[in-house]
């Protein structure tokens, strides 16, 4: 049985204590630590915890029964982890967006009395990952790799975010940017690496199955498995209803690289280039209107639902041939791709 | 013979070609690659590099002898990891701080098309301190504790700018939020702990000689005296000849929770405390000269040259009383007092 949201979220106080624990053991002054419980709390809690909660269900599938109390809470420790490094992510995105809100809330930056103090709340809240690491794991025959693994995943995404604001400047729009290569690039490691890969190889190293060819393995299944939940993203931006959706996508409006303009380039008259020329990334419905009328006369949809059956089709194959030799089921990837495939949000 | 800075400067550009070497290994594409590589020059070098270089001048003093090739250039590697540690810092303080100006040139945020990207430069430049560690030293006995001491430091100074950030906001000026507590916790956490423990640490871990006890003297003595540092140069802020400074010291008019405000607010009568309250913060070059008169009246040059000849009195003593039983030298202690004892600059 996957672990519920509500079970995942019963840990993490008990990580908030131990921060804290931290900060007065160097005698942080009360306001400063106020503030930092108040930041941790905001940013990290509230979302879906989907990439925290895959490393407790992980665990789970190849220990092949229930996870005990302390199996339950170090796995999920390890999936803050993961919630962290992506609340330090989307809070310093959010800035460098220039985005509105997060959660249904103001992003934390336009906060009252936070601003650009965001910038420090945001690398602290990185910061206690390593703290929370040491305090759990230091005797971890994979501690020294629990740290490179963030190391590296961290480095990936920033990477991945790096191209991504050269690519797609919001106010400097330029097609020619664009292509499916840069957009692989921008998908695998600004998102994959950390979505699906990360939860999987904290999982293993946990568990001490994580030997070279096991990870190999992991990496090459798990990151064509998120690419393709990017792509899904993307589609779902312009394709999805709303209502279902949850949400009303802007990213045509917000000049994003996104798999469907990328696709639109690729098969464009010169006639219907020049309509996505003239109309993408403008702060503007008649215009988002128009590049949405070029999407449907090019069947993008159509398009989206072959590559979705060409590239499942791969992933189940890679799945039905994982090595089991080391001790690493498919069952987990399976339940990975059960979680995605057809989403309709 | 101390390192020079040609010496220590020397051994960058390889640093710079291994990160782009990693870069290129995840395909990174190019225009990406060039920021990368323009945003790790510009924020890295230019500066004194005291930090690194002490590295340099440890691991030589501890060994009693010159570095050979190999030793030199894997303890300036530790060195700039330093100065990369720090540029994470620079970067982002200055977007906080609103600051305009840094080694003479504009700060990054400010260059030509760079605005908030600057963020995610930070946070990549602190990344390629654990893409080269992992490179140089992934074999070193003390690699676990290596990344372990970087996190350890980074999280201090992060605690230390939260402290300093919410202590002294320059728009909501209020001197009751300073005290002399808070002062030696920020600078401290904030300054302390990564300019002069952390290079003394590093060296000590290389050559395999940071045993508990080697590593708390360091503490012992180094904290003080990167506090002692700080101390130091806020006295030059305001009392220093602003030609051999270097720079004009802004302190009283940005709101700085400064050793000297401190020290005033402690003996202030009410009158004197009604001139600081009404005119400390004031983007004005009246109100700061108000507040150099107070200074100036409560002799706070004379109440400096007592602490520093109290407190470097105290680091000599603890100098003097330090256990080589573990091979540790006192060396390295008297050549950091050396070089800041009385320093004009």
């Amino acid at each position: 049985m996957p672990t519920t949201l509500k079970e995942f979220e019963s840990v993490w106080p008990q990580l908030v204590e131990d921060v804290k624990k931290q900060c007065n053991a160097y005698g942080l002054p009360k306001n400063a630590l106020d503030w930092l419980e108040k930041s941790l709390n905001v940013n990290t809690v509230g979302g879906k915890c989907n990439r925290g909660m895959s490393v407790v269900d992980t665990t789970s599938l190849q220990l092949g029964r229930p996870l005990d109390k302390k199996e339950y809470f170090e796995s999920a420790a390890l999936g803050w982890f993961i919630e962290l490094l992506q609340a330090f992510f989307l809070v310093t995105d959010d800035i460098m967006d220039a985005s509105k809100t997060r959660r249904g809330q103001p992003c934390w930056y336009l906060q009252p009395g936070v601003g650009m103090i965001a910038i420090n709340d945001a690398i602290t809240i990185e910061g206690c990952i390593y703290v929370l690491l040491k305090k759990y794991f230091k005797t971890h025959p994979q501690y020294a790799d629990f740290m490179e693994l963030f190391h590296d995943t961290t480095f990936q995404t920033e990477l991945g975010q790096t191209c991504d604001l050269l690519t797609a400047p919001e106010d400097d729009i330029d097609l020619n940017c664009f292509s499916l290569e840069k957009y692989s690039f921008i998908v695998i490691f600004k998102t994959a690496y950390y979505s699906f890969y990360l939860p999987v190889a904290l999982s293993l190293m946990y568990l001490g199955i994580a030997t070279p060819k096991n990870l190999q393995t992991c990496h090459d299944i798990l990151i064509p498995m998120g690419e393709y939940f990017q792509v899904q993203d993307d589609y779902l931006d312009n394709f999805a209803d709303p209502e279902t959706l949850g949400k009303i996508g802007t990213d045509i409006m917000d000049n994003k690289c996104s798999w469907l303009v990328n696709q639109a380039l690729k098969i464009a008259t010169p006639e219907q280039r020049k309509v996505l020329d003239d109309n993408y990334g403008q702060k503007n419905k008649d215009c988002e209107a128009r590049v949405k009328k070029v999407y449907d006369e090019m069947k993008l949809d159509q398009i989206y639902h072959e590559y979705e059956e060409k590239r499942v089709g791969e992933i189940r194959k890679m799945i039905d041939n994982v090595d089991t030799s080391e001790g690493l089921k498919k069952e987990v990837f399976e339940e990975f791709l059960r979680k995605i495939y057809k989403r309709s949000k």
